[in-house]
C-alpha cells in the first residue's frame, strides 16, 4: 500500500488513545494548518503542515481546509435487522403503552419474526444500504449485535450476516453475541430453558472458535433477564473467550451496572437509571459507560445523566443504538448533536465519546479511535472549520471524505 | 408550460387547504397507488392511478412508488444572515448564561455587526448554499425575516438580499420586515427613538410599495419590546399594508399572544409560555400558532406545548427558526422529527403543520401547502413508503425529488 499525505487540514483533532475520562475529554488538542502521513494503512506522522517531512514522495490529498477526526465509531447497534416497526412508533406517539403494544403482538417479537423469516442474504441486503449511509456520515467502525434470532440457528445466521456484511463494504464491523436479548414467545415462563440453549457451552465455543463474535452481551433489566441470569450467561461467554458487555440500568435499577463492574465488562450500555454504587463499580471495574441519547430522543423519555458519569471519572462513549424499535436512528453525528444540545456535552467531549472511548467500548483503543502514530488510518474529513462548527449545525451532514485503513472509501461529490 | 403526470405514487398525502386545526390535523387522507397531473404549473388532477385521465398526452414522471407531499414550507426563518456564533453555542453548553454572553459582547449584536458589515452580495452568497440544502430537504417555500440590520439602511439591505435570493434559486421566499427584533447598541436606553426610526411611516410605505416585505413582525417579550411598543409598530405596519406577525410568549408571559389575537395577526410564533387567555385570543383572532421545536432542542430548554395548542383548536404550524444564535438548524424534516419524538405529534399532524398550516402562517393557504385542484404544483417526493416511514427515520434525508410550480428543481442522484 502506497503512502499518502493528507494536506491542507484546517483543524486536526488529536484525540488521544482511549479510554479517556473526566476533564481529559474536554481537553483534546487541535492542530491548525496540519498535515498527516499514512503509510501501510497506518498513521505514520502528523503535525503542523510547515513541519511536514520534506522527503515525502507519495500521493498528496487535500482536506480542503476542513477538520480531520479519527473515523467515528458506532459502538452499540442492533444491525443486522430487517422489517420495520413504524406502526408501533406512531401508536406510541399516540399514547399507547409499550406493554399494550407488546400484548397486541408488537415489540421486539415482531423483529424476531422478521429476522427468523429472513435468509442470511436477506439480512445482508437489508443492512447494506444502512451501512452505506453510515459511511457517508463519517462512521468507519460499527459494533453489530445479534439478538433478534433468539435461537442458536437464527443467532448464528445473524452473526454470519455480520461477517458477510464486513466483507462487502468498507466499514469495519465488530460482532457481539446478544443471544440473551429477550425471551422468545416459545420460551414464555421458561427462561432457564431458554438461557440453557442460548448460553450452551458448545454454542459459545463455536461462536468464539469461528470468530463470529468478540463479545457477549445480555439485556439485564426489569422485564428482561435478572442479575443472576445475566451473570451466568456472561461467565459462560467468558469461559469460551467472549468478553462481556451489558445492557444495564435502562428501565430499572436492578444492579446491572454493578454486575458489569464485578465482571470487568468491556462496557455497560444505556445507564438511564444508574446509581452511585453502579458508577463506583464501573470505575473500579474499568468499564466504559455507553450512553445512547438517540434512544431517549426517539422514545421521548429522559436522557441518561452523561455529566454525572463523566464527573465520576468513568469513560463515556456515545452510540446510536440503531434498531427498529427504540432508536431507528442511523446517524451518529445526530446523536452527538443531541448530546451537545440536550445533554450539554461540549463538542470535544462528544468527539472523544464517539472515537477514543467508543474504541475502548469495543476493546480496540490500541488501534483505532485516536490520532496517534501507528494507529489504523481511519479518518473522517469534515467540511467544517472546527468541531464547534461541526456540532453547531444539527441535521447537516458535514462529511466530505472518509478514509479507512489509509484508503479513501467515501468522498462527497 | 407543458403538462406533466406524476405516476407511480405509492402514497399521496392529500393535505387539505389550511388552516386546519384540532383533530383534522390527524385525519389527512392518503391515496395509495396514485397519480397527479400538473398543468400550467398547477395541480390539475389527482387520484387513484387506475382512474387517471386516459386522454393525457404530456410527459410522465415516475415517483418510483414513493410518498408525495405538498412541498414543505418553512414559515419562520431569520435568513439571510452571515457570520456564525458557534463560540457562543459552546459557551452556553459549558454553562455560561445568555446574559453573561451578551455582556461579553455576544448574542444578537454579533450577528447585527456581521450583517451591517456585509454587502448585499455578501448576504446573498452566504445564504445561497443554505437555501440549496433546504431545497434538497424538500422545502419549496421559506419565510425570510430581516431584523439583524436594525437600521433603515441595513434592514432594507437584508430585504433586498431576500429579493435577490428569490431570483437566484428555486425556493419561493416570503419576506417579513422584523425591524423591531432587538435594540441595537447605539440606541441603548432609547427604545422610543429606535422604534420611531424603524417604524417610520415613510420607511414602511417604501417597504410595502417596493414589495420588499409582506409582513411586519415584532419580538414582543421580556428583554425585547413590550406590548404597547409592539402594538404601535404593528399598527404602523398595518397602515402601510403589512400584515402582522408576532414573536410571542417565548421568554416570559407579557401578553404578546393576546396582542396577536387582538390585531388578528397572521401568526404568533414561539409560544413556550402561552396561557389560556393567549390561546383564546389566538383562536378568536384567527391566528396561526407557529411552534419552533428546533429552537428548544438547540437551546436544551423545554418545548412549547404543541398538544395544548392543538387541543385549543388553534391551527399549529412548525418551522425551523433557522438563525445563528438560538436555532442553527436548516432542516425542517429534523424539526418534524423532534416534534414527533419529543412533542408527540403524529406524523400526519407534523405534516399538516409544515404544509397547510405553514402556508396559512404566511397567508398563502389559498395557493400552496395542499394537494388541491388549482393549487401551485409544489411537491416533495420521498423515498419512503408512507409518512410514518418518513418520520420514523430521524436524521435521514428521504427527499428523492422536489417540484416547484410544476418544474423539477431537485432530484436525488
Amino acid at each position: 500500500m502506497k503512502s499518502l499525505m493528507l494536506t491542507d487540514i484546517g483543524s486536526l483533532a488529536v484525540v488521544p488513545r482511549g479510554p479517556i475520562s473526566g476533564r481529559r475529554m474536554a481537553e483534546i488538542e487541535f492542530i491548525r494548518n496540519a498535515a498527516l502521513v499514512i503509510d501501510g494503512g497506518r498513521i505514520a506522522w502528523f503535525g503542523r503542515a510547515q513541519e511536514q517531512p520534506g522527503s515525502f514522495a507519495g500521493q498528496r490529498l487535500s482536506a480542503r481546509g476542513g477538520t480531520v477526526l479519527p473515523g467515528l465509531i458506532d459502538c452499540h447497534t442492533h444491525i443486522p435487522f430487517c422489517g420495520d416497526r413504524r406502526g408501533e412508533f406512531v401508536r406510541r406517539i399516540a399514547g399507547e403503552s409499550y406493554l399494550s403494544i407488546m400484548q397486541a403482538g408488537g415489540g421486539i417479537r415482531v423483529t424476531t419474526n422478521a429476522v427468523r423469516a429472513a435468509s442470511l442474504d436477506g439480512l445482508v441486503e437489508a443492512s447494506l444500504p444502512r451501512l452505506a449511509r453510515m459511511l457517508a456520515l463519517g462512521v468507519t467502525t460499527v459494533e453489530c449485535k445479534s439478538g433478534y434470532g433468539l435461537s442458536p440457528e437464527h443467532e448464528l445466521k445473524q452473526l454470519r450476516a455480520v461477517r458477510e456484511l464486513a466483507a462487502r463494504q468498507p466499514i469495519e464491523l465488530i460482532p457481539t453475541y446478544l443471544g440473551a436479548h429477550a425471551l422468545p414467545a416459545e420460551f414464555e415462563n421458561r427462561a432457564a430453558d431458554f438461557l440453557a440453549a442460548i448460553a450452551d457451552a458448545g454454542l459459545l465455543k463455536q461462536i468464539a472458535d469461528e470468530r463470529l463474535a468478540r463479545f457477549i452481551d445480555v439485556f439485564c433489566d426489569r422485564g428482561a433477564f435478572d442479575v443472576q441470569q445475566a451473570r451466568r450467561v456472561l461467565l459462560a461467554g467468558a469461559n469460551a473467550g467472549l468478553k462481556a458487555k451489558v445492557h444495564a440500568d435502562e428501565l430499572a435499577q436492578i444492579g446491572a451496572s454493578r454486575l458489569a463492574g464485578e465482571l470487568r465488562a468491556v462496557s455497560a450500555d444505556h445507564l438511564e437509571t444508574i446509581d452511585e454504587d453502579g458508577l463506583e463499580s464501573l470505575k473500579s471495574g474499568g468499564v466504559v459507560a455507553v450512553v445512547l441519547p438517540g434512544t431517549s430522543f426517539f422514545l421521548g423519555i429522559h436522557h441518561a445523566d452523561a455529566r454525572r458519569i463523566m464527573n465520576a471519572d468513568v469513560p463515556l462513549a456515545l452510540a446510536t443504538d440503531c434498531n427498529p424499535g427504540s432508536s431507528h436512528i442511523e446517524s451518529l453525528p445526530l446523536v452527538l448533536n443531541i448530546a451537545c444540545c440536550q445533554l450539554r456535552l461540549r463538542p470535544s467531549e462528544a468527539l472523544a465519546a464517539a472515537t477514543a472511548n467508543a474504541a475502548a467500548a469495543i476493546d480496540a483503543a490500541d488501534r483505532i479511535g485516536a490520532i496517534a502514530i501507528g494507529h489504523q488510518a481511519d479518518l473522517t474529513v469534515l467540511d467544517a472549520v472546527d468541531i464547534d462548527d461541526w456540532m453547531y449545525s444539527p441535521g447537516r451532514n458535514r462529511t466530505a471524505m472518509v478514509i479507512k485503513s489509509g484508503r479513501v472509501v467515501f468522498s462527497q461529490t
